[in-house]
């Protein structure tokens, strides 16, 4: 019997992963083409490209990826979070950024801190995915997501990381105006009233922001504006709750100021690691969305910016996934 | 074709709540044997009695119920809690907690709150179990059980309980010793210096009570036990905080010391819907365990406990369901 072509171009993959001399090109047209089951059953079938157990890996690395070039590394993972479930690669990045040493260099080089993919995490998912999130962490790291941010996060942004990956929103579509237009105006009020006091560790802007619905939240956001004339984002002058507000207001806006910072530095990993991040985790979900905000936003679209500042095959499989949108 | 044994007795029951003359004898032996699917359906052929659409129920309760005495009324939601889903079931209980006026009333008679339900919800279910409380609640309220108790809930308990409600715990085997010790000295030092300042808000104490997965809360308890003499609840001097370290540590036992209460209790309604609660919620669960922990504290069994302060349909209910465990 024939193998039907979507086994076939699985099979073409595996042996072109089982060594070198890889017909890239040709490797990354099939890759990006592939449906969330043939990409599971392909990473099954090459224990030794996407072991995450460290010995493995370790001799993997050992053996092939130092002589290869950084822009190898960056396709390499970027191929890995791909064929990943989206549970798994949240739960990871969640697990990365929590305990990886980088954090603490990244803090001191930048004002912000990259515990802001938390956020992310928590703010762009549906309140399903995060779960599943939450329920992959569970599997692959023995805790949960919120017991090592309470343990391990020492920032005054705990409670506030705590309460969003706890979060389970309702997503229905009923919205209270009147609370609505009361909490517009606690917010306003913890704004002003802030005075140097760390406004990221305020319970009632906390209980707003992490446990009322998105829907709820973009009403109270609205009535912020009527009353005080400006986005509330832009009152907030903490990093943290900024984020919070961009990411379950606009979340294409979000991701493309995401882009721009990641696209325009080439001094570390972990802000560059935020290209291949959102550009895989949004492939299938709104990348038309960000297109289009990118371009409005910056004055040129994202495709082109990707083309003049990556190189190679992590340029080739990034601008594969970005065209998946449309657009 | 013959109807099934099964299909039978749920065409009893269904004949028999269709109106009055109901031998309620034999209903309440076919009720009690009635497989969760089962009851489920009966549930929904008898719209009139298990109607939450408050004006149906409302003229059921003009019409039929002001003519029976308080001890049916108690019949009646038994029967309705026992074949409601479990899932349900707890959001309900949830709900009802966090808005009912009584609970204001029992407060003030009471030392104790009654919001100590949400913690016997949050802490004696397993994390599946809560996060369908959590989802029933979401289609039920069209809001999430942690938005309501961060907005409903005034007291200082408040943190304590959004941590708990919006738990999820990491449930396998796997223990660090290390923290185990270094947390079981954190809560030592928090009780210490306590000193007036309430407890229930330390930050480090509701981390590890919510945070934290209940086998690893066990290693910490014991550590507790082995550097001050004492159980930490003995030590704990907030109800909740307690209320919470008994229904991780020893479920039996805290649901124990509630049915206790309520049976030796006849003032007001909410502590004698808690004999409802334990009884129909755990007659599945761990009733065989809790009867044996009643006896063991009080030195009477827990049937005769019933039959003592219990009377009528209610009672023969409640025996019936209490007989499940065997024992």
């Amino acid at each position: 019997m024939a193998l039907s072509p979507a086994i076939q171009e699985c099979e073409l993959l595996i042996k072109a992963f089982s060594g070198f001399g890889v017909d890239e090109q040709s490797m990354i047209s099939l890759l990006t083409k592939l449906h969330p089951d043939q990409r599971q059953s392909f990473r099954k079938s090459c224990p030794r490209f996407f072991s995450h157990d460290d010995r493995l890996f370790e001799k993997w690395e050992r053996d092939h990826i130092k002589q290869l070039e950084i822009e190898f590394s960056r396709f390499n993972k970027a191929v890995v979070l791909w064929t990943m479930h989206p549970w798994e690669r949240d739960a990871r990045f969640a697990y990365e950024i929590i305990h990886k040493d980088a954090r603490f260099t990244y803090e001191i080089i930048h004002k912000g801190s990259p515990l802001s993919i938390l956020i992310e995490i928590a703010c762009t998912r549906s309140s399903e995915e995060l779960l599943g999130a939450r329920k992959a962490y569970h599997s692959l790291f023995k805790h949960s997501i919120e017991e090592d941010v309470a343990y391990d996060v020492k920032e005054d942004s705990r409670s506030l990381l705590v309460a969003l990956v706890s979060s389970y929103r309702y997503e229905g579509l009923d919205v209270n105006t009147e609370i609505a237009k009361s909490e517009a105006k606690t917010l306003g009020k913890a704004i002003k009233e802030a005075n140097g006091k760390k406004l990221v560790e305020n319970e009632d802007v906390i209980r707003i922001l992490s446990t009322r619905s998105k829907f709820q939240l973009m009403a109270t956001f609205s009535h912020y504006k009527e009353i005080h004339g400006k986005d509330i984002d832009e009152d907030l002058e903490d990093d943290f709750l900024q984020a919070t507000v961009q990411c379950i207001y606009s979340p294409p806006t979000y991701f493309s100021k995401v882009l721009e910072v990641a696209l325009n530095n080439d001094v570390d990993e972990i802000t560059k690691e935020a290209l291949t991040r959102v550009i895989v985790t949004r492939a299938d979900v709104d990348m038309k969305e960000i297109k289009e905000a990118y371009q409005k936003i910056y004055g040129i679209p994202l495709t082109e910016k990707i083309e003049r500042e990556t190189r190679g095959n992590f340029k080739d499989f990034l601008l594969a996934l970005a065209a998946k949108g449309g657009y």
